[in-house]
């Protein structure tokens, strides 16, 4: 089995209203990415379309299908330089709208997640919740598990994709100013309560009055941050991760002294309470 | 309804075996606590019997009943100080043994924990599970959830007692070298998950080539840390919080625009995996 995987989290300022010039940024910088050896490419939430649409009519221009245009040129890439891609875009399903991303590979599009926890804010306050559960991915290089953005406030997001064999969590993000301490500390602790890397990524820029701030991070499954973004500048980060770092979930510290097993260890049993 | 609860975080060096003598300076720093204000008065895991025992039978003789003399004795002190005392003890129940914490109050025991998450490592080696579900205590002065140490590397801890309505998370832990990342980063994070207050209280001090690393401290439910106690000394951290800060979860960043709820927005028809 392979082991090491390269990831690239692409910070960058996505225009709004402008999907097709977002569209053909996403193109190049997975190719500039791949150049530089990476396997995996993360985008922001809303890469395609832009956050702050003011209604549900106003954003619906801007939406996607899934499978559909836009994901067939993602995919034509991806099959081109052999790599696997995340990305945020707005998802229209009939009368249905989400906030979602896609998963996409050499071989075409591989899955599709539906934001489940929305925040009251920008777009959000328009768009239908996620109806399915969490999923996890199996790709030739690693295990998947997506969420995005308001997601990782609730533990139960990173916890039942570990529980479902996560090696890696890709969150693309739109943190807004007043989500500083997100991306501070509880990502990192989302990767080390779980023992899965994560890789987090936001946009920048500002857009009708919100300003993003960056700080896009890739951390192992100590919950080690391996790069950090900045918070106002477009910029690609790479780093590599162990899968098989993420697949040992019992540590041994000192042996038959100090052990720990942060799956293994949990008492489901007690849990009810959490899907009441 | 009061709504100021002021906290003091005893951070000590319990001696292993000396059970007498640790409980007397128990006593002794509740009452200078109860001198500075402090309503309620944490000590850290195993505050009575020290923790790094190599056996079950070593461990034996310094574990307790609940209720039993020790309790007692600070049930006396509590009701002659108008304060509420938290301390980890090992609890021993007919054939089976616990760590523990209890929490006494001016009326006497108001309740006890045992430890649900346990791990390879010190006393904990040879101890029983907790067998009870987390619960909220409410009392006077607010609703406390009480776990121990390693159950904070689980989120459903926090989660559980949270959602039962806590206001306060205590936290008594003998965190070891090589858990630097929980007191940095993971009890902030469940502070802030959760929006409730969070006091981990810490022990300080060498027993038996382990080392624990004090890092005490009380975080607000915005997940601030509001003070924090050094890696080796013997120190009294104190701090005022609100109780009314804990019970609103509805957060309003900009009317209309910009709001979250890290409760209600959960959706725990999603959750089902993390109780199987």
């Amino acid at each position: 089995m392979r082991d090491k995987v390269k990831i690239a989290a692409v910070q960058m300022n996505p225009a709004i209203m402008q999907n097709s010039k977002n569209l053909d940024k996403i193109l190049s910088e997975a190719k500039n990415a791949a150049t530089n050896g990476a396997e995996l490419v993360v985008f922001p939430e809303c890469a395609l379309p832009g956050y702050v649409y003011s209604s549900r009519e106003e954003a619906m221009p801007f939406m996607e299908t899934v499978p559909g245009p836009a994901t067939d040129r993602l995919a034509a890439r991806c099959r081109e330089l052999g790599v696997h891609i995340v990305t945020g875009l707005l998802e229209k399903d009939g009368n249905r709208c989400f906030n979602a991303a896609v998963l996409i590979g050499p071989e075409g599009l591989i899955g599709k997640y539906r934001k489940n926890h929305l925040p009251f804010l920008g777009v959000d306050r328009f768009l239908d919740r996620g109806d399915r559960p969490f999923e996890v991915h199996k790709t030739p290089i690693g295990n998947f598990g997506i969420h995005i953005c308001y997601d990782c406030n609730f533990p139960e997001s990173a916890r039942v994709m570990a529980l479902l064999g996560a090696d890696i969590l890709v969150l693309p993000t739109n943190w807004p100013q007043g989500r500083g301490k997100v991306a501070k500390y509880v990502v990192n602790t989302r990767a080390y309560e779980n023992k899965v890397h994560l890789v987090a990524v936001n946009r920048v820029g500002e857009e009708r009055g919100t300003r993003f701030i960056g700080t896009s991070k890739i951390i192992n499954a100590w919950g080690d941050t391996l790069a950090q973004a900045g918070v106002d500048e477009e910029q690609i980060l790479y780093a590599e991760v162990s899968l098989s770092e993420a697949r040992q979930k019992h540590v041994v510290f000192k042996p038959g002294e100090f052990e720990m097993d942060f799956i293994r260890d949990r008492r489901p049993e007690l849990y009810g309470k959490i899907a009441e």
